[in-house]
């Protein structure tokens, strides 16, 4: 099943679709707020009527956490020059961040601006303190996102979150895809294209640390709720790591795919 | 005026006191949600009815974003082994951390948790790409916090996010102080005495960056909303820095002050 948020000429309302084409009327008016409310396995049970005119709109627009994983893909940590960890690097950014497909990722000029496709898990129940096999089970699906990364702002200090929590540049959508569909152990592309041109491709079976591993991780120390997302972090191919080091220009257009969920497309604006 | 949130016999509410002993009912249920619905030169005019039986309680519960800055005292900088920073070390944690007067620091036996008093600011209405002036003028307040730390979690990676936002382990409180009463640029004494002996101690005149600088830079990234808090980072004293180094213990008394505003009692409680 693939669930959204969608626009419709009568509002935005959540909404389900078992083809990728035919979206139904889920009750609640975005996907954060079903699915805070329901449990997964009711949903399928909700949906109702067609709504002929959707179109996808940011399917979470208010989770309460949204934590990323940095440096887990093998060569992504080799392209920055490091080991591979014994432990998933974890920051914070919050809700403000996330717009949806094919909007726009606006910042101000003057900054080192650099793609980061991944995938996103979306958490289905609140979970704390529980083992990787109950991590799995609380997974509600799998998204796509680009943490774009203000490379400037993230070198400045120590901590990274400067240069990840700009407000409305973090692509996510533009779908959720349900467990039962996708298995990104088993392997799913992460592709960036940068006006068309391929940048990043691997696979999820080479992630260091995988998502129900992090997820259980994260539990250990802070409550996972229905909506939350966590982002698995990028692979290899992200600006700064060429020669020389490429970032985004105004009018640049962001291509995030993963094949079996979806593509973001999103154009890049700086603004005074 | 202070403000906070009380647990009365009939209930939680907000309230505003001009003593600091009687308390005035404020029409929510806890501050949060006051400042989040109300421009602060109303909320004197709001009070109602005196509250004989309060009790104070973590004044801001849902803060929707808490955003701490490290390193920012020269005399912690350098037990830390750092040049002084060009650019404020900002890091994120949720509200879920946050407990209030009186509340136990529960966390599992064996980690190394460490304490960090520190001055917060509470904002107190929507900015976004301000300047110093307008920062200032958005400061909801300020009160005292207690960045509890768990540096084997902290220095697992470079992200310090996962030692710092263990649920339920950052003391907020008593109260907030609105700035007319207030000058930390003229400096208040930031103190944390643990089991009685004094650890920390620092004037907020000597930050490198102060609460409005602070906020400025914040909101060129982000928005900061009412009832958003800023912890404006620790002094030198914290337990990794002493010789040898030296963490909290199950039933250590954590006292967090600062006169002026109040003072935090908050008790260390191991778990299995």
């Amino acid at each position: 099943m693939r669930l959204s948020t969608v626009r419709t000429p009568s509002g935005a309302t959540a909404a389900a679709s078992h083809d990728g084409d035919v979206w139904r009327r889920l009750p609640a008016d975005n996907l954060s707020t079903l699915i805070e409310g329901h449990r997964l396995e009711a949903i399928d049970h909700l949906a109702g009527a067609p709504l002929p005119d959707a179109t996808l709109a940011l399917p979470l627009p208010h989770p309460g956490k949204v934590i990323c994983c940095g440096l887990n893909y093998a060569d992504h940590v080799v392209e920055t020059g490091r080991d591979l960890p014994s432990h998933p690097t974890l920051f914070a950014k919050y809700a403000d961040t996330l717009i949806g497909p094919g909007e726009d990722i606006v910042l101000p000029h003057g900054l080192e601006v650099d793609w980061e496709a991944e995938l996103a898990v979306v958490v289905g129940e609140t979970i704390r303190g529980v083992d990787v096999e109950q991590a799995r089970a609380a997974i509600a699906g799998y998204t796509v996102a680009n943490d774009i990364s203000v490379r400037d702002w993230q070198r400045r200090t120590l901590q990274w979150f400067q240069g990840k929590a700009w407000d409305r540049t973090t692509p996510v959508g533009p779908v959720v895809v349900t467990p039962d569909e996708l298995d990104p152990v088993a392997g799913l592309d992460v592709v960036c294209r940068i006006n068309g041109e391929e940048r990043q491709r691997a696979s999820t079976g080479t992630l260091v640390f995988d998502s129900a591993t992090l997820l259980a991780y994260i539990s250990t120390f802070t409550t996972l709720r229905a909506g939350d997302l966590v982002l698995t972090g990028t692979p290899g191919g992200v600006g700064m790591g060429m020669t020389p080091p490429t970032f985004l220009a105004s009018g640049d257009h962001v291509e995030t795919e993963i094949p079996g969920i979806g593509t973001l497309n999103n154009v890049v604006r700086f603004v005074n």
